[in-house]
């Protein structure tokens, strides 16, 4: 299996996933500030030039919760998504919000030219979506303290999985917008608990991250 | 099972799958333009104000994503999610692009207000998106003509399902945002037949739903 990715970016949940499930793949770097996925080459591979992209034999997968899909199909043994149905549907539900809601906030504030082309309308829309990001931070670490509360050690009850991956990333993107992410105290400890296991601190090796980018102003 | 849905909204997936399943359920019209989803009352039940929500028994289920796994669960003799893994994980694919990419990029243009606060930002975000809308359409129409190319009666395989309802809902609001939906001809013949089987027709039916409604300028 091969795995486009770019350090610090979504690609970071596939990544640990991959790592977690400890067999061999081949990381490969895609710069995204150097507009290597504009190259006529990586849109050839996914035309809507983006990371992260899954290739499993001939099988071309993008979309963070397809590869997940698939991730967890081949790795049954890692219990990437829970069996029980209704625990299923929780993580689902989460991964959905992360993925459609949470994570497009942020690229308002890091990518506004994707949305806008005036220099008004892309810092009003940095201002904004700061403020909402803000707010799905708060919600987020609600629903850690929650799953801490009800004695899960993970998001999604009892494996590491796509939520606990994205909440690390979704996390480290609040220093990024100017949000101090340490002022989310059960997110932040969750954080660094994640960021310890093996195979994740294996990512967070290969992709160079540091966790904490907040710089106070 | 009750379903909290808004006429001509994304509720419309779950809204069709459950008139395919056929099995009783209460529909329950929350006015969005009223902003009934805003009361004390409806954020009780879902606390980020939108439709659609599944309710079965005690559990409140929020997320087309989710809910869609949770009825492919309740019934799995209608194949809403297909049992092979590679088919499932292509239908995952395109259902996370419809929902993390077309739909959002919709809301820009019918609610850019959830996006900046200025009439000009909120302009822009209009201009802009549609653009973007018009390419979605292009790609989900180079989506349908495969299917039908592979001989595929639905979206993602034998069985109607969430990428079929999305693929209306998403057709007919390119009508909404000034794009004329029948210039994408696989799409829009697929639609005609797609609004024509009987659980879709009963949904559109309850919602009142006009398929064009695109005006020239
Ligand atoms: N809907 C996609 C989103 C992927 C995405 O947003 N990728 C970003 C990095 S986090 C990217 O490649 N951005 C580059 C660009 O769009 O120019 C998924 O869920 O996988
Ligand atoms: N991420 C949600 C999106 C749901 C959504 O966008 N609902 C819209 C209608 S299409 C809504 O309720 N909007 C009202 C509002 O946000 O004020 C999902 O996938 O279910």
């Amino acid at each position: 299996m091969k795995l486009y990715f770019s350090p610090g970016a979504c690609s970071f949940v596939p990544h640990t996933l991959l790592e977690t499930a400890g067999e061999p793949f081949e990381p490969v770097l895609v710069k995204l500030h150097k507009g290597e996925n504009f190259s006529p080459e990586y849109k050839a591979i996914n035309p809507r030039s983006q990371v992260p992209v899954l290739v499993d034999g001939d099988q071309v997968i993008t979309q963070i919760v397809a590869i997940v899909g698939h991730l967890a199909d081949r790795f049954p043994q890692c219990g990437f998504i829970p069996r029980d149905p209704l625990a299923r549907t929780r993580m689902l539900e989460t991964l959905a919000w992360m993925n459609n809601t949470v994570h497009p906030t942020f690229t308002h504030i890091f990518m506004p030219q994707k949305f806008a082309d005036s220099d008004a309308a892309k810092a009003e829309l940095k201002a904004f979506n700061t403020r909402l990001y803000r707010g799905h931070l708060a919600e987020l670490d609600a629903l850690v303290a929650r799953a801490q509360a009800q004695g899960k050690p993970y998001l999604a009850g009892d494996n590491f999985g796509p939520l606990d991956a994205y909440a690390l990333t979704l996390a480290r993107w609040g220093g990024i917008a100017g949000i101090d992410p340490t002022a989310f105290a059960a997110t932040w400890a969750f954080v660094q608990r994640i960021a310890a296991l093996p195979p994740v601190a294996r990512a967070i090796e290969r992709e160079r991250l540091q966790l904490n980018l907040f710089k106070p102003a």
